[in-house]
């Protein structure tokens, strides 16, 4: 069976629109998902990457762009009065639902918070709130989160190793794609590895 | 009639893409193409934006993404082994070309010079042989390119003052779009723009 891996973190609005895709995507291919949360700042430290805030005229049309995806989509989006914000916390309070078993919705409820209803990620309770949402203990979960320093850290390095410079970022096997806009590549390959 | 403006640059892969597709966008939305050359060094100084060079990880990257493009589209791309490459001078021959109404096969000859057969735009005699190809005098307007000197700063200010960051960017009314990656979003502008 293939598997998809998808690299996100919640400050990345791409990643967003790409969370509400590729469990379909996985279905319809027959694929294996595996969710990967990494700090994408972290990312873009360690290959030198800039982050979109940092061309002015970039920033302003990422926000147009989005529009035009969130109603090809029908998927909701509201880009947050505070954006970039940090996701150090929220990173690994998503590792921590991974080792619960409650990644998926946990990713689904932080992505939603952040990108539809302006929930501030940042914020230790939202973060109980959003594991509440997901079916953990929330506020243990996010208790439990500072354990996860090492292992984000090493998530992180490990993705950078493999060349993602971004995100999201998927990989089928070593073959490396980026972007809410390639997932149609993506597609290609999974049906190519499934030999559909 | 609605108007596709494309602003492109012949060091861009992307542009290049771009440029064997627009055309038969133009007709299939029934809209009018107008080529326009500029200076994506000159956006990126003026709006702070990086070349894909400056982080090798998304370099790389770039080759792979650019070879699945390619194979998608049908249009050959061999990367140059000189890349990035000033394209002062040629991006001067093709206003050159345009004042003599020959911008659009120009423009294929160029970008089909640089990117599938690996000659290096940088060099007079390759512009020239490009133009000639382009049905123009070919040392004659390469002669001539000096003179639109500020023709070109001239247009590729007007395009960072009209919001470009980067190549290839497009406008349907003030209304931009970024990349090869979005002329599906161009296409939908274009039928909207023209009612159909």
């Amino acid at each position: 069976m293939a598997v998809l891996e998808f690299f996100y973190d919640f400050v990345s609005p791409y990643s967003y629109l790409a969370s509400e895709r590729v469990e379909e995507l996985a279905r319809r291919t027959g694929a294996l998902l595996r969710l990967r949360p990494f700090l994408l700042g972290g990312v873009l430290k360690a290959t030198g990457n800039q982050a979109p805030v940092e061309t002015p005229a970039k920033y302003r049309h990422l926000k147009v762009d989005l529009e035009r995806w969130s109603r090809r989509l029908g998927v909701p989006l509201n880009f947050p009065a505070a954006h970039p914000f940090s996701t150090v916390l929220a990173m690994r309070c998503a590792l921590a639902a991974a080792a619960k078993g409650l990644v998926v919705p946990f990713t689904h409820a932080a992505f939603r918070a952040a990108w539809a209803e302006g929930l501030d990620l940042t914020r230790p309770e939202v973060l109980a709130l959003v594991a509440s949402r997901a079916g953990a203990d929330g506020p243990a979960l996010v208790a439990s989160a500072p354990a996860y320093k090492e292992t984000l850290l090493a998530e992180t390095e490990g993705a950078v190793k493999r060349g993602a410079f971004g995100a999201p970022t998927f990989f089928v096997g070593e073959e490396m794609f980026v972007g809410n806009d390639r997932l149609d590549f993506v597609e290609e390959a999974l049906r190519h590895a499934s030999g559909a």
